[in-house]
């Protein structure tokens, strides 16, 4: 998962995406990066780590010009490779370009092979470049036109935000698999994936960027278009409700929190029991758990404190300590758990291990007996649109039942929240059309183990002019 | 305020004590530091800023020794001036030794200017090092004689660990402002300012140093005394309860989870209202709303998101965004604000500022009303003892009514926590002989403004052997 | 100007080449990168600045694998672009490649743009892209043949090295611009721009790469061929003898140290004055100013001291300091100058800025006449294979006569070394015909202002199966 | 060794002393630190490492105020501890207090633990912390006198720099062992431990500060006195100029240069020998192989060059390269040593190591035989003044003849200055009366090992008003 943030006409565009991808952070941690223009130059910088701490003030000084992109990187399985930090930049035939990317594309190792064989050379491993690539084999005069001969071809989830020295260009996939949402500060146009990040630099938001929408900002202003076929429905990603973005977003129209709150009362009502307290795993169960001890009457309480000051590269100890890592995150309140029975809520469960960990914590602290309330279905299938769910070897949902799960992990009892009332959390009532529910029930709105059909661009004379 | 952890028996001293001092990063994070003994050699790291920033894997490594003390400093209106750093370390008359220091003596520049009259030279603006001078210029032949010698003579707050070749010192005042506990792993002795500390690196909670005891561990065990005079009564520092402690810690014998869920009950009795929503400050008033919300049956919900990523040197943006401080740190939730009457609790107001800026995020979200709701009574008077409140001056509980604090602060209603009610929220019969309550009352335990009684030391004869 | 160097078959392949680059870091201190091969993974690490500052011990020991190829980056015009940091790594058709390259080619830009209309995007500014795109368009089975492939169509300087899961291949361009040596370790095979870095590693000199040849290394041994048109001379670079190479180095056969020593004599010879000691400009005219003092008879003296200790970053104070830059780096001797008649001899004169700050320099130590003596001709032509020379206009060689350059820089007297001293200095009876002195001469080996013969490649099927 | 530096009245007070320190560079890699004064504020900066390194612009530009003084530290035996980094900064009775120091006090460790008995705190382990002391127990009213009724209490070298808010005292001790210059830029008064660093800064030298002279520098203006008892001689330390001073510094009223090349002059002379080439071990060894060239008539030549890339923390192959420490430095020219019978010329040997390494890097650039000649005699004594030889043990001049030292090193021969010609190269005509040659002879000045006449300040009555 990534988070993207872009800005047009704006004396400080840097540093006003610097503060979006500060509030974009919970997208991505591992790589944060910023490109400016300054009439026809580009400035660029990357690096790994946070955002807070990668940028110093002369950095963020040096990147002139009042339009930016910006972009913080998840932690994929494939390693911290700082090739892949975004935006990626590029020179070819029709100038400088940059690009950052929120989403996956289905097939991405069939299109480097197709595009490798027409004689490309990837920098990265990143997916965003195969979009670069067919863009610098089009013909067409116009950076939309190339953008558009691009995405055509490719099946896949993308947010995606394009600039070069004349226009900040904002796609979203046809069937909306991320979000991308649109504001304004005076006459500055913004873009960010999630809408809390508008807060942050004063900015009011507008309106969603649409399921198949493009929206081009320059110097004439701001146009809309519908480029793309249209699809039978949306593919919402629903684990954004769930686990992946911030409670205070509203997000493909609906406020996290109230989904979240709703998933509680939902899952109260599902997997009902009697206990003393509720508590959540700070922070993303918190507000679930506050809507399950509304919806059971059982009071909420803070059985686990999250620390602030968790470091990355974290000293361990040579003797074990045991569950050393998950201490170091959340500490148990002895006070709210002693004698009691405890219900615990928590967003999902992926491996289990962690979940595991955190059963014995409480259990350490005193707890009679621990009931684990899940406000997600398991977790049986891997995501292929951008989220970095591990392969279903790994996801204990697809290996285990439910009662083998609350085994596991030490719980006397668990509790999913069922598919139904997942999609009724959320509040819509086409929900069934509008969300992407595959790492629940494997329906993938696309199918990504279909043959690639990839339709190869032709390769563009030679001759032509630059910049046309 | 700042905080104290030692260990004495483990062959990772360092380590754990580097643990103990994450766990205690709360309580400052001006500049941290530790210091061991490997047999009669010295070692010490201390540095600005975070524990987990400040310390790598080498320099721990070159911690050598099975014993440790290490502190964690506030950072104090006199500037961060790395020389103020602790554990103090010196070479005197008897050896090497290091201490850390978690409290403020009485009529330290008095003592200073005594002192410096007899030839002490000062390195460091902390009043710990008066405690030095004095043991520097004690003829007793045991470290324990001399820490007695030296700290006789003095008043104020001190929880204070010792370490030198041979022993840990731990003493706590007479009156017992500051907390001090100890814990066990296997054979090895543990001394913290909080046992929440002890959880994360695995040990038990024994018990807490009590006010006016002085707890010496060394090769033959670990030795307890009360050598000071008794006092009438105690003085731990209610505000511990009140902000500044952890919630999963233990204090001064009662949870401090337990003592703010019930504040806000109390709080709820005191000043009721209409409402549909109740809604913490994080963190520090999650637990007292949790107690408001269950007593007063409106619904509790988190309306103030608290970010994880705030960097201590944040670039803001030249152009001004209107509370762009607080907005880095809390971001409003509009579901839970929007259309709402809400009550917004806090522990404390101290400048007002803050709750000022706060109140607007929370209007600016579409709150329709806003009661604050403060777990404890008016701020009116600065602390001598070890917390850095500012001077009366600058103190709006000591310039302004509730109703005129409510103004500034733009809350519809203000409701303060009565001083009564406050000592009933720490579950201690005796509350009121064994709690001081200064900077909500003026009632001073030790007079702060009384004339110094600077006892100096005779001058040691110069001809005495070393390590007498 | 850069250097490379490379290693094949040596468990300790990245810190040696880490050792390497230390050595040749005087030729290029910008940047600084290494790229490793494990069975089929490869490692990269790139960074700005010096290789003794730039690499960690953690990073070398991720660097896995008993092959490498490394890069030193000199500061040029175009400035210090982080994505110019070599070695260049790809990912294209025929699987991941890197590649270290010294030198520069002609008509770089035309093939920028008319690649780029084939629709190849480029990540950096580097010409060497150029040559990697070649070989990805490139339809031949082997990594050798897709290097003849691509270089056979570019015109220029380059002694480069591919590294790829299999191989390392060295090669030298046929007019042989650029320096490349081999040598060996026990079993283990490597290259350097200078063989003054096997000195260091512990290695043997074995022979230089000749201008034209490839040398092939792996598994099954070492391959040498000469796979280009063979040229009718050489032109091997003379500027490298004059200033840029170590003097500890051989270089194109024949010792640097002498060469100087030998165009320092000679100049004694072509411009004697009457003097009382004849100093060195350090670190480059040293070796030449004993050859002038030793034909002269005049003593040799020391009347510059170089500092250790310059930092890149240097801060300089507000107030205007005279000649303060030239002043951090070189303190006069007033010992050896005040009052003396002085023969400063110097390597070259580019724009004749910092000669002039210098001649300022020594006078103000008391020299009472300077007699600036330079081991070359006056710079009157950029250099387009490698060498990083300004344009005409700032060349004062090729703006002023030498008295006007004499009268511009303050010295009493200026004589250069004639064109003739300047080949006969390298001790080579066909120096005429082996080397390149465009700077000095004008006289370009092959014509960078002809026109652009771009034989653009034609696109590879792009059904080609991977790693063919 | 180390090298001190102040200035009063200048606007750029402390961007001076980081230039002057940065001159002052050789004199100690350790650890450096600027104090300056703002009116009655003072600012510290103290860092490990090299100047250029160890301070960053906005570090610096935090050091306000017209006058500062400065700090280099060598590393010595004792260990790198921060504590030890200078300007010592302290506050006592009289107020704030800096001073720096050059040099070493006799008896320090008795005077540490008579201090300690009478009551002091010891927070480094530098003897210079004694004078502070001794200044704090002193009952006179003016920082001049406090000064004087320390110093007249030690014995040894000190060449001092004191810094409180109102005055900079510049004092030498009455032997004069360490150097002290005295410089003006405009109406600014300048200190340096060599005068090579007021030409960086572009401050005029105006003399030597005198053995046993104070020079107080004030609002009033410059103040000079001579207020210690006369010595029969002086103790100029004639190791300054054989090694550590700078080749373009005027020492003790002689240039260092001239006394090396007369040292290399008069070595020729007393241990001629046939040879081809006569080369130095840069950089120390450089002016007096000039001398030696020069006076034996054979020539001059570079055989070794030195790195200018040396990092301190270099990272080492795990197999061992031959000889790994010395090639990180030094690398031999085969063109100038290959078949040659070559005379090294070098400044002294203290435990012979490292000339046996760059004997057999010599040796293994084909050198037919080496004949190694020392411009001072053995080093057979530890000096007690400054600078930081090792035992006698440890001095191979100590425990072998001259004859086996050159069988260890490897040299085919081995010729010492004598010491009357150590004496003769200073161009002294008392150089006897007027230089320490202790660590060559073992006449001591002041005997180190003469019992310490402690005479221990009386005890200040503590009702002194502050600031008097």
């Amino acid at each position: 998962m990534c988070g993207i943030f872009g800005i047009y006409g704006h004396a400080e565009a840097a540093n006003l995406t610097y503060l979006g991808l500060y509030s974009l952070q919970h997208r991505g941690q591992e790589a944060a990066g910023i490109t400016t223009f300054d009439g026809s130059r580009m400035h660029v910088q990357r690096r790994q780590g946070l955002v807070a701490e990668g940028f110093s003030m002369p950095q963020l000084a040096h990147l002139h010009g009042d339009r930016a992109i910006g972009h913080v990187r998840y932690s994929t399985a494939g390693g911290s490779d700082p090739r892949n930090a975004q935006p990626l930049t590029v020179n070819y035939r029709h100038g400088q370009l940059a690009v950052a990317h929120n989403g996956n594309l289905l097939h991405a190792a069939d299109w480097r092979h197709g595009l490798e064989g027409m004689g490309a050379i990837f920098q990265s491993y990143s997916d965003t470049e195969i979009i670069l690539h067919l863009m610098s084999r089009s013909e067409r005069d116009t950076l939309e036109e190339r953008i558009l001969d691009s995405l055509r071809r490719v099946h896949g989830a993308y947010s995606l935000l394009f600039l070069n020295e004349e226009k900040l260009v904002a796609v979203r996939d046809p069937w909306g698999y991320r979000p991308l949402v649109m504001g304004r500060i005076g006459d500055a146009v913004l873009f960010s994936s999630e809408n809390a990040a508008f807060s942050l630099v004063g900015a009011t938001f507008e309106r969603e960027v649409e399921p198949g929408e493009m929206i081009v900002v320059d110097g004439q202003g701001v146009h809309s278009s519908f480029p793309f076929q249209r699809q039978a429905g949306r593919a919402q990603c629903i684990f954004e409700h769930v686990y992946f973005a911030r409670p205070d977003s509203t997000l493909f129209g609906k406020s996290v929190y109230a989904s979240r709150v709703r998933a509680g009362e939902l899952l109260a009502q599902e997997h009902p029991v009697e206990a003393d307290v509720v508590i959540p795993i700070p922070d993303s169960g918190i507000a679930a758990a506050i809507g399950y001890a509304r919806q059971s009457g059982i009071p909420f309480g803070l059985g686990l404190i999250r620390s602030h000051y968790v470091g990355r590269t974290f000293i361990e100890p040579s003797q074990s300590i045991r569950s050393f890592g998950v201490k170091l995150k959340l500490s148990p309140v002895r006070e709210v758990l002693a004698g009691k029975r405890v219900v615990v809520v928590d967003d999902s469960i992926v491996r289990g291990t962690t979940s595991r960990k955190i059963m014995q914590l409480i259990r350490s602290a005193g707890a009679s007996s621990i009931h684990l309330r899940i406000c997600s279905p398991p977790v049986t299938n891997s995501c292929f649109y951008g989220i970095d769910t591990p392969t279903r070897e790994e996801l204990i949902g697809a290996q285990k039942s439910a009662a083998e799960i609350g085994a596991f992990v030490t719980a006397d009892t668990l509790g999913y929240l069922g598919h139904d009332n997942l999609l009724a959390s959320v509040a819509d009532p086409d929900a069934g059309r509008h969300y992407c529910t595959a790492c629940f029930s494997g329906r993938y709105p696309e199918d990504p183990n279909a043959p690639a059909d990839l339709e190869l661009p032709s390769v563009p004379s030679p001759d032509r002019s630059r910049h046309g």
